[in-house]
C-alpha cells in the first residue's frame, strides 16, 4: 500500500513497526559501508598480469628506441597514445597521457584557466562573476574543483537523455559561463547515458565565451554491466568539426577502474590546438609522466578488443551486486510510492530519490544503524540538494553479504524517514 | 701562456690556429649533446630489480592490510613514508609521497599560494609586487615556475658555502619576498654544498611574510660521486624548532635519479601543519598518488643503508665522466686565464665560467660545431646571465667517447670566443 494513501492510524502503525525493526537493527551493531565508488578487492586480481609484462631493463626501451626509464616525452609514449586513441576513436595526435588520475588533468585545466587564461583569454582570476554548469545529480569531486576556484555553479537537471539542453544552450550565451561538467556515459550517480540528440546539441553549442569548454569525463566509457548490450554514446569528436567547434571539448579517460584503482594511467583527448596549450602549461609542472606505467598498460591491455574482454570480467563481478541492490529496492520499496531510483546498465553507482526532505534523514538513520552512505547532498554543487531527495548508492565495494544487509537497512531507514515526514501532515 | 698576457700579434696567431681547428671540427659533422641532466642508459639497469619485486595481486596488500591497488591514502603508504623519513632523517609524519616528479610538488605549492594563499594569507594573485629569491647560477625549471606566476626574481650570488646569506637575511625583511629556491647539496649546476653556517642561518631566518617559505630541493642528497667521502649537509629540520621556525621549510626528495628517471616516486618533507595544508589543497586535485609504485620502491630500496650501496653503483658509472670533463678542462684551459669551473663531488652538473661576455658565443660556436650545450643564460632567472659567463655542463648522459669529443670541442670554442673577445681590446 502506498504511504500516501495511508490514514493517520495506518501510518502510525507502520511507523511503530519500522521503529521496532530499526531498533533491532541498531542492536546488531553493524559497521557497513556503501559510500565508496571503489572496485572490490577481487577486481584487482583481473589485472595481476600488469605486474609481469615488464621484468627486464631492456624491455623498457620501446621498438622505436624510446627509453621509458629516462626523462622526457611529456605527451606520453606513442604506443599508449595509439591504444587510447583506438579505444576512444580519435587520432593519436589528439591524446596526451598523464599520471594516475584523470581528476588531476581536469583540476589542472581549471587551474591553468584561473592562473593564466585559456585560449588567450584573460585569466579567470582577473574576471568576476564566473559561472560553471553542473548537471545534477553529479560527481562531487567535479563540483569541488569549480567551487574552490570560486565559480558560481548552476544546477542543470539531468533527465533520461542527459542534461536539459534547452537550459545549457541558453546559459552558454552568457560569456561568464566557462564550462560544463559532463559524465556522458553511465553518469555518476544516475547511470544516465546521453542520447544521440543530446551529444549532437553539445557538439553544436555556440558559447559566447571563447574560453568555454565542455569537460567530457568519459570515466565509464568501457564500464558496461551488460557487455552484450552496451549503451552507445556518439563520439563527440566526430561531430565537432561539422559545427566548427574543434576546440570545444576536453574528454577524459582513465584506467583506474580497468586495472588498479589509483595506479593506472589517465588521458586527455582534445584538439591539437588545445593539447598544445595544455602541454605548454604542464611543461612548467613536470618533465613528463610515468612512462613505464604507460608501457605496462600498453602491453597488458593490448587492444580495444582485449580491453573489452577484460571489462566483461569486471562486469561479471559487479552485475550481481547492482542487481541485488535493485531487487531489494524493488521488493522493499516498489509498491510504497516513497522512492524512485535509476537502473544503470554500467558505471559505479545507483541514484536513489526519496520523498522531498527525506534524504538527509535517511542517511542519518542509516549511520545510526551502522551503515555509511555518501552524505546526502554530495551529488549537488555546494552539497546542497534543493529538495533533499538524492542518495548515491555505491554497490561495488562491499561483499555481496554486506551489500544485502546494508540494502535492507537502507530500505528500513528510508521507510522510517518517509513515515516521519508524512506524519507531519496529520 | 695566459691569454690576457698575450700581445696583439700573439692573440692573432692563437686565434688563427683555433679558427683552423674549429673549421676542421665542423667538417667532422659531429652531433653530440652535453645539455641534458639525464642518467645514462646503463644506470637504469641498476634498478632492474624494481620490475620484479611485485608480481602477484596479493603482494599489493601491505602487512597492515592496506590495498595499494585501490583508491585512497593520499599521504602515501606508511612503509614509503617510513623509508623516506629514514633517508632524510625526520619523523614519518613529516613526509608525504606524491607521484613521479618532485617538480610537480614545488609547482603545486606555488600554484596553491597563488590561487588560495599559503598559511592563511591573501592569495598571491591578489597581492602585487611579489618577489622570489633565486641563488645563481641555479636550476632553470625552478626559475621558470616563479617567472610564470609573475614573481620578480632576485639574483642571490652562490659562493662556495652557499647563497650570500647577508643578502638573503636583508631581503626577507621585505614582506613582498615569498620564498627562495635552494638546492643545498651539490647544487645545479655548480655542485655547491651549503656549509653548516649557511644552513644555520637559513634555519634562523626571520622573514617578514608569514607565507615566506624556503623551497629546499634536496634533489642530490644521496648522489655522491665519492661515497667514501660524501659531503655533509646539516639536517635543517633539526635546527628549525630551536628558532621557532617549524613551518619555514619544504624539503623535496625524488627517486628519479635513484631508480628510473621520470618513473620514480617523490616526496615533500615539512611540518605537520604545512603538510596538513598541502594535503587539503591537493585533495581537490587527486584521490591519491600511485601507491603500487611506492610499494615497489619500498621493497626494492629497502633501507637507507641499501640505498647508499645502490647509489655507490651509480657513482661508479658517473665519477669517471666527471673526472674526464674536469681533466680536459684543466689540460686545455688550466693555464690560459680565460675560464674557471667548479669541481663537484656529487650531483649531475659542472658549472663553467668564461670571460665576461663569452658564454653565449661559446655555446653558439659549439652548436655550429655539432655540440649541443644548455643554452647560455639558462642558469639565471629570465635566462639573463648579467655577465654572460655561465655554462652548465651535463656530463652524465653521453657515452665516455662522445663526452671526450664534446669536451674537446667545448674547449676549442671557449678559447676561440675568448680570443675574439680579447681582440676587441686591441
Amino acid at each position: 500500500m502506498k504511504y500516501t494513501d495511508m490514514t493517520a492510524a495506518q501510518l502510525r502503525e507502520e511507523y511503530a513497526a519500522l521503529k521496532e525493526k530499526f531498533e533491532s537493527i541498531k542492536a546488531m551493531g553493524l559497521t557497513l559501508d556503501m559510500s565508496r565508488g571503489k572496485p572490490e578487492s577481487s577486481q584487482a586480481a583481473l589485472s595481476e598480469g600488469l605486474l609481469t609484462v615488464l621484468t627486464k631493463r631492456e624491455e623498457l626501451v620501446t621498438e622505436s628506441g624510446l627509453d621509458t626509464a629516462n626523462y622526457g616525452t611529456p605527451d606520453g609514449i606513442p604506443e599508449a597514445k595509439a591504444l587510447v586513441a583506438e579505444i576512444v576513436g580519435v587520432k593519436p595526435s589528439m591524446v596526451n597521457l598523464w599520471n594516475n588520475a584523470s581528476l588531476e588533468i581536469m583540476y589542472s585545466l581549471i587551474s591553468f584557466g584561473y592562473c593564466f587564461g585559456l585560449a588567450g583569454c584573460e585569466p579567470w582570476s582577473k574576471q568576476t562573476g564566473l559561472k560553471f554548469l553542473c548537471p545534477v545529480p553529479g560527481y562531487d569531486r567535479h563540483f569541488a574543483i569549480t567551487e574552490q576556484f570560486g565559480f558560481e555553479m548552476i544546477n542543470i537537471p539531468l533527465g533520461e537523455d542527459g542534461p536539459d539542453m534547452d537550459m545549457v544552450e541558453a546559459y552558454v550565451r552568457d560569456p561568464a559561463v566557462k564550462g560544463i561538467w559532463c559524465v556522458p556515459l553511465y553518469s555518476n550517480p544516475g547511470g544516465i547515458c546521453y542520447s544521440d540528440e543530446t551529444v549532437r546539441r553539445f557538439a553544436a553549442l555556440k558559447p559566447a565565451a571563447p574560453d568555454f569548454r565542455v569537460y567530457w569525463d568519459n570515466a565509464y566509457m568501457v564500464h558496461h554491466l551488460y557487455p552484450e548490450a552496451p549503451a552507445k554514446l556518439l563520439n563527440i569528436f566526430d561531430l565537432l568539426s561539422a559545427s566548427g567547434n574543434e576546440n570545444l571539448v576536453y574528454e577524459f579517460f582513465s584506467t583506474s577502474k580497468i586495472t588498479f584503482a589509483g595506479d593506472g594511467i589517465s588521458a586527455v583527448i582534445a584538439s591539437e590546438a588545445n593539447l598544445a596549450e595544455l602541454k605548454k602549461r604542464a611543461g612548467f609542472m613536470t618533465v613528463g609522466f610515468d612512462k613505464v606505467n604507460q608501457l605496462r598498460h600498453v602491453l597488458f591491455l593490448k587492444s580495444k578488443e582485449n580491453l573489452e574482454a577484460h571489462m566483461a570480467r569486471h562486469a561479471a563481478i559487479l552485475r550481481p551486486k547492482f542487481e541485488a541492490v535493485l531487487n531489494t529496492l524493488e521488493e522493499e520499496l516498489g509498491s510504497l510510492g516513497i522512492a524512485s531510483w535509476t537502473k544503470p546498465r554500467g558505471g559505479y553507482f545507483i541514484s536513489l530519490d526519496t520523498l522531498p526532505g527525506c534524504a538527509k534523514r535517511t542517511v542519518a538513520l542509516c549511520k545510526e544503524a551502522g551503515v555509511v552512505l555518501t552524505g546526502a547532498g554530495a551529488t549537488y554543487p555546494y552539497k546542497k540538494d534543493p529538495n533533499d531527495t538524492n542518495i548515491r548508492i555505491a554497490p561495488t565495494y562491499p561483499s555481496p553479504e554486506n551489500l544485502a544487509k546494508a540494502c535492507q537497512v537502507l530500505t528500513v531507514c528510508l521507510r522510517l524517514a518517509a513515515a516521519e515526514k508524512l506524519s507531519e501532515n496529520f
